[in-house]
């Protein structure tokens, strides 16, 4: 009768004598990897998430119910992110969520999820650090923060525009629930758990009129980044320095649970070259964009622009 | 005949008509997410790796064939890990990539693999900004860097340790390489591409015998941070300011592969609890040791210490 | 210092003294199992492929190339399958494998990979060695079959179309090459060696030819179930007994790559019910479609009619 | 601008032109299939189950508790898949399920999980029809059962021998629950609801009484294949006939919970070859036994014995 090593590798390992060896014998350890490649001709959604970002929030003193600045840092760090990975068509991104919608047909990384997944993350978490003291100028960081990554497939376009769709009703939802409850608690004087109280139960309706007879708000005013969400979009735009046009990734603050925003940007699910975009007059160019055309003060030097091949 | 639409949600969809049901009516796309669990009583690996770090070497003036504050800086981002998850029992690290090891018995977030790995490495990659300043003073980070994850099981601790020991294997390998292949060209004069040909086809003694003859150097005395890697363990060592033990992450540079190793710290394969480390006498503590008992001039605000619950 | 026991479970079982507990105690192990949920809004295919039916269809003397008899037992099991799940809209058959189409939406046990696989195969393994004496009278069946059976995610019906016009243009390459070779070996005597010389390199047109001139054969004229393979549908025919309208699995042998074949046949890609089918006159009822309307004389205690809900 | 077709593969598709190249060009395909491996180095478990089984027994007359033949053809069918797959080192049945171990270090088929999951069960529900005849000569089968199939990991032996031990004492507590509602029903003259409702909520030993006061049953003496399901082995044994040495599958209905299962068959565990087991005298061979020994009269021709290649 044959004594046999219980495991696999036993046998082999036997084989091998010289010192030189040592890291071939080890090697079997690789087939323990799996590579998890997704489905090709779907959509790739990747939304990575603060993790306890209520917490860091509060650590570091954002203004209640939005920080332009903390919203801006987020947007300078998925900006960052899709300069990086052409193949992402599409970012949206509100309060502590990003997501980035990748072509159908992308082969990046052959498509493997961990690769795709994790880079996104570790180039978004290193930027939002490297970034921070271009948008809080006073407030230092306090340690560094943590977001986590999923990825998801959407198989036709109405499924991803249904997912877009879903965060931006989100975003709504939030907000106008968060604009009123810190208006109860920073203009009305009621406690946290006062204002919660109050707005248990209470209709979208209820929150506009609260906000509306009782602190002079018109919600429909509020500023479109905090009731929309941040849309960034890859467009072809004038330079104002010298006329000349260039692909950048585009701010935008929209409703694109309609119809007319697909319209308006049909390049997203149809057609891969950036279409061009023409600034409404007497706009001034976003922050987020004279980076990228090397026309604000504090340059970058990593930042190049994206390469005019079409 | 009844003309049904093509997809499953269409028809939920048109169900909901007030504004206020929006988000739920996209909500269904929730159910296009899934949830890789891992397998139970495995051990779970994750390794980082730095993407491009040649290039990013490059461009930091990193010093050839190791760069100490490179390596401490990677050091410091894995502890900073490993003292946020404290089911991470064993950290290996060696040039830009980082393995985290933990407990077979872990239900860390389920055990959902993306979840793991993509906190691990966010966090990694927003600390290696974050403490950058801490490491080079001189020079300043010129970009993000990027690192991927990936996720291992082993079912036996046999594996786990030859997965650990190929990683040390491989460390060793480059290293000797490395070492002669920089002696060659910094200090021999060749150039890059007659240094690889000098080297090609050369065994270990081949490479010792020209780092000894010809430059002097005795391999065996070059740092153990170099020629092993960084083991880090969780130790309970006596604080030397008043002589209170408290458990912080340890830094080792040892063999591995040896079980001897595994019988000194028989706690990362059997005993949960952190087993008491003397310091050798006349032996300072290391800087990673330091900030975490609060003894480093400059304190780390966010680091606190491991509680003592046992 | 407190010794914890490596496994998970162990600190649990020690807690459990009694016999009753016993089956709870090992009711972990569940945990280990897995639910592969398969991606919303993609069509799912099963197709199951014989193993070793080279050697099977020797041992059971089938006709070269092709065996009538036992093609239409592959559609009679395939039928059994299509008449107990009702999410499958379309199978397509060929030499000694099967394709299931199940749709886009179907909801069938939770869209779980296995369960789906597993059932589809198991009961088209069971009906082929329930069904074999009605297609074998002489010959007994010697041994059981074995089919495996793997499944494939198509996200848009191009997709699908091309995975089935894929399978089709298999059926048409070999069953030409199969027709030569048989020609070559049956009829004109030449060794399998030497007809496999005979056709290496050839071209179809070569193959045509072969046939024509030296045994006087018009490929064109083979039967369409040999050339084309077996498309299974869900139609609602007439009984030719009483003249009431039901539904059945009804075969085809059709060019499926065509965009008319989908355009005749709608209800796949889009419409759920059963479109009416009207017998082309004077053209017998399939014994495949008899044995479903009851009419035929061995009658099948266990097959009923698909009940008419719509 | 360039408009670019919505799918990954139609600028493909456009290149081919030729009616030869038609299969090529549907042939991407195939990249929309997986392959799941599964973890090396951990036990392959695949449970097979009868899907509606109650019905099934039901309409073909099964006797109540137990149906000898029903199991001794559930035994026969799992020796077919045992005899074909050399890596199956245990499998273990009770009532409509099965259990196939494969050996941790096996590399059938790659460890693609679908595969082997599939080929078991496709062989098992074919072997169940094909030797339906062979255990019940009067009731003929009246349409082809089906069985679902999963597959299970466990990384260790402890968690394998739970496994195991889950089964059995599933395979206890419904056996002694049975034996007592058909006793109640059949001898005792009860409805099936007033035996469920007379025994709910009973323990173990409650039941034991009731056998044993009521109706005169010593439970402990009911047959051991009942109360323990059935364990099939790989075994050398003597062939009475001549007294050679074969290696055979053999059938055990014994407690695997307990160490000295383990103990006596320490090959599962740790030896490959089968181990020589001796017939206690005066014990007549099983009948499962004699047909892979050719001593049965109704010889099969397909089973052939296990070559001797130790």
């Amino acid at each position: 009768m044959r004594i046999v090593p219980c495991t696999l590798f036993a046998h082999l390992k036997k084989l091998i004598h010289t010192p030189t060896m040592a890291k071939s014998k080890f090697e079997y350890v690789r087939t323990f990897e799996t590579e998890e490649k997704l489905l090709p001709n779907s959509w790739i959604v990747v939304r990575i998430d603060g993790r306890a970002f209520h917490q860091f929030s509060t650590k570091h003193n954002f203004k209640k119910p939005n920080d332009s600045n903390a919203l801006a840092l987020m947007n300078k760090a998925a900006s960052v992110v899709m300069n990086e990975f052409k193949d992402i068509s599409l970012c949206y991104g509100q309060s502590d969520e990003y997501s980035f919608v990748l072509r159908k047909d992308t082969t990046l990384y052959n498509r493997r999820a961990p690769k795709i997944m994790t880079y996104i993350n570790s180039l978004f978490s290193a930027s939002y650090v490297f970034y921070w003291s271009h948008f809080f100028k006073e407030t230092k960081l306090k340690y560094p923060p943590v977001f986590d990554a999923r990825v998801i497939l959407y198989p036709s376009d109405e499924n991803l525009r249904d997912y877009l769709s879903w965060r931006q009703a989100d975003c709504h939802i939030n907000n106008l629930y968060n604009t009123t409850f810190w208006a109860l608690v920073l203009k009305g004087g009621l406690t946290n758990a006062e204002a919660e109280k109050r707005l248990s139960g209470t209709l979208s309706s209820d929150k506009n009129e609260i906000l509306f007879s009782e602190f002079g708000t018109n919600y429909n005013n509020e500023p479109e980044m905090f009731k929309k969400g941040t849309i960034l979009l890859r467009k072809r735009v004038k330079n104002p320095k010298h006329g000349k046009t260039r692909v950048v990734v585009l701010p935008f603050h929209e409703d694109l649970i309609q119809d007319s925003f697909w319209e308006r940007n049909s390049e997203i699910l149809g057609i891969k070259t950036a279409q061009h975009y023409e600034w409404p007059e007497n706009t001034p160019l976003p922050l987020l964009v004279l980076s990228q055309l090397h026309l604000d003060p504090d340059r970058d030097e990593e930042l190049t622009l994206i390469e005019d091949t079409t």
